[in-house]
C-alpha cells in the first residue's frame, strides 16, 4: 500500500497498566507513537509506523481512526503487544516502571513503503537500532526535518547506536534528566551544548511541570510549564508534546527558530491536556479551539 | 537614631562556610538579610534590621556600606555571629546544611526606631516569633506591603507561630518544596491556593533553576529560570530574588499584578547574577545596566 503524509513517526503502540494516586487502569491504550500521532493529528495528517500483536484491541485501533492518522504502516503480527506497567507516586513527577514486556517489538523490523518520503519524521522512544533502520529506509537527505527521542534504558544499553542516530538527526526532544545522563553533565545548558555537538541542531529539553528549554544553534528559548491544578496521569505527556510540536512544524513547513517557539508552545499546551486524564481520554475530548484558548491564556500568563 | 526608608528587611546576617563542586570558602559573608538588602539596593534605599556578634568582620560591614543600605538597625552585641555551614553537591539544586550556630540570634529582639515606618517590609527567613515582633512594632496597618519568607525548619518547629504571621502579610516568597510541605499538598497550584487562604494575597513560589510561579488572588504568572551555563554557588539566590523583587516594588510604589510581574523578572535576573560567584561577590561587580541588559535578553528568550 502506498501513501503520502507530511509527517511520520516510528515508536511504540502499547498496552499500559497505569496506577496513579487517583486511580488505576489495567488495559490503557499507550505507547510513544500512539500519543505522538494522536497529538500531531490536531495539526496535520500523520503516518504511524509501529507494530502490535494479535491481542491489540480493535477499540484502540478505532481511537486512532478518529483522526487523520495513516495506519498503513501499523503492522499486526503474531504474539503479544508491547506492554508497560508503571506507577506514579505522590509527586507525579517520575514514573516507576514495574514491568516491561517487549513482546512483538523484539522481532519488529519496519518496512517503509511511502510513495514519497515524509518531509517530517520523528523517531520516538524506541531501540536506536530501529531508529537507524527507519532513517536508512527514508533516506536521510530526503526527509526535510528529522527529530528523535530516547530514554535512560537506551542511553545505558545502546549508547554507541544512539550516538550514531544523533549524528543523523536535526533535532532531539528529550527529558532533562536523560539529557544530563546522556551528556554526563549536570548543568542543562552545557548538557544541551554537548548533545548539539554530537549532531542535532535543535535540542529540546522537556522538564515536565517545569516547562521546556530549547537550544537552537546558540539561541535559547525557555518556557515555563502551564500551571495545572490537577494532574491525573502524566503518561504520554512527553510524547504528545513532541507530537504537537512536530505536527505544528509539519503543518507550517517552517523550522525556523521563531516558528519552533510556537511549535514548542503548542506542544506544551497539548501535553497539559494529556495529563488531565488516563491514556488518550482527554485528547479525545479535545479540539483545536480549546488548544488555541489555552495557548492564549498561556501566552498571557507567561509574558511580562 | 531615627531614619526613613521606603523598604526594610528583618533577617539574618551571617558568616557562612560554603562548599560547592567548584570550591570552598571558609568565612563567606552571608545571611538572608544581607543578600536581600544588597539586591534591593540596586532599586531603592533599604533598611537592614538584624544582629551580628563581636566577631563580625569590619570588611563585611564595608560591603553593605557600598550601597544605600541603612545600617542603623544592625545591632552588634556580645557573642558570635550567626553561622551556617553548608555544602552543595553535583546538581547544585539543594544545599545540605552541615551546621547551624544561632549564636547572637538566640537573644535577638529587634527594636525598631523608624521615624515613619517603612512602606514596604520584608520578613526574611528567620524565627516566625521575631517576624511577629517586627510586625507588632511596625504596626501592620501602617506598612503598605508586607511579605515574608520561611523555611522547612520553621514549618516543622514553629508552625502555629508561622501561620499567625501568614495571616498578617500581603505576600509570601517561598521555595516550591517548602510551599508543598507547608500546605501538605504536592500540587503546586493547590499548595499556593491553600497558602493564599491562610493570608497572603500574593504567593510567590521560587523554583530555583526552573523559575518562578506567582499567584495573585486567582491570577497566575509563570516565569522560566534564566538559563545559566555556570552556576557557581546557589547560596543567597532566593534572598536576592526577594530583595530585587521588593526593591523594585518599593521603587515603583506599585503592587499591581502587572507590576509584580516586572518585579519578579527583576528578581530572577538579580538572582541569576548572585549564583555566578561566592557570597555577594558577583553582586558587588553588578550595576543596573547589566541587570537591564540581561532582563532584555530574558524577555526575548522567554516570549513566543
Amino acid at each position: 500500500m502506498k501513501n503520502k503524509t507530511p509527517l511520520a513517526v516510528i515508536g511504540t503502540v502499547a498496552i499500559d497498566e497505569v496506577e496513579t494516586p487517583f486511580g488505576k487502569r489495567d488495559r490503557a491504550f499507550g505507547g510513544s507513537a500512539s500519543y505522538f500521532s494522536y497529538a500531531a493529528s490536531f495539526f496535520t495528517p500523520v503516518s504511524l509506523v509501529a507494530v502490535v500483536g494479535e491481542d491489540f484491541p480493535s477499540e484502540f485501533l478505532k481511537i486512532l481512526q478518529e483522526k487523520p492518522i495513516d495506519l498503513s504502516h501499523l503492522k499486526r503480527t503474531s504474539g503479544k503487544t508491547f506492554f508497560w506497567r508503571g506507577k506514579y507516586t505522590y509527586d507525579l513527577n517520575t514514573a516507576e516502571t514495574l514491568e516491561t514486556q517487549l513482546n512483538v517489538l523484539t522481532e519488529f523490523s519496519p518496512e517503509l513503503r511511502f510513495e514519497s518520503p515524509p518531509e517530517f519524521l520523528f523517531l520516538a522512544n524506541i531501540d536506536p537500532s530501529l531508529q537507524a533502520e527507519v532513517l536508512d529506509q527514508v533516506g536521510r537527505p530526503k526527509a526535510r526535518f528529522v527529530a528523535c527521542d530516547t530514554m535512560n534504558f537506551w542511553i545505558e544499553k545502546k549508547r554507541p547506536e544512539l550516538l550514531k542516530v544523533l549524528a543523523r538527526v536535526d533535532g532531539i526532544v528529550i527529558n532533562e534528566n536523560e539529557a544530563r545522563q546522556l551528556a554526563g553533565e549536570s548543568n542543562l545548558i552545557r548538557a544541551a551544548q554537548k548533545i548539539h555537538r554530537w549532531g542535532p541542531a535543535k535540542v529540546i529539553l522537556k522538564k515536565g511541570e517545569h516547562g521546556v528549554l530549547v537550544f537552537d544553534e546558540g539561541r535559547f528559548f525557555a518556557l515555563p510549564g502551564f500551571p495545572l491544578e490537577s494532574v491525573f496521569d502524566p503518561t504520554g505527556a512527553g510524547d504528545s508534546f513532541a507530537g504537537a510540536l512536530m505536527g505544528y512544524l509539519a503543518k507550517t513547513g517552517d523550522t525556523s527558530f521563531e516558528n519552533l517557539k510556537q511549535a514548542v508552545a503548542y506542544g506544551s499546551i497539548v501535553a497539559s491536556f494529556t495529563v488531565e486524564d488516563f491514556s488518550l481520554d482527554r485528547l479525545r475530548r479535545l479540539d483545536l479551539k480549546q488548544i488555541e484558548e489555552r495557548l492564549g491564556l498561556f501566552r498571557k500568563l507567561s509574558s511580562f
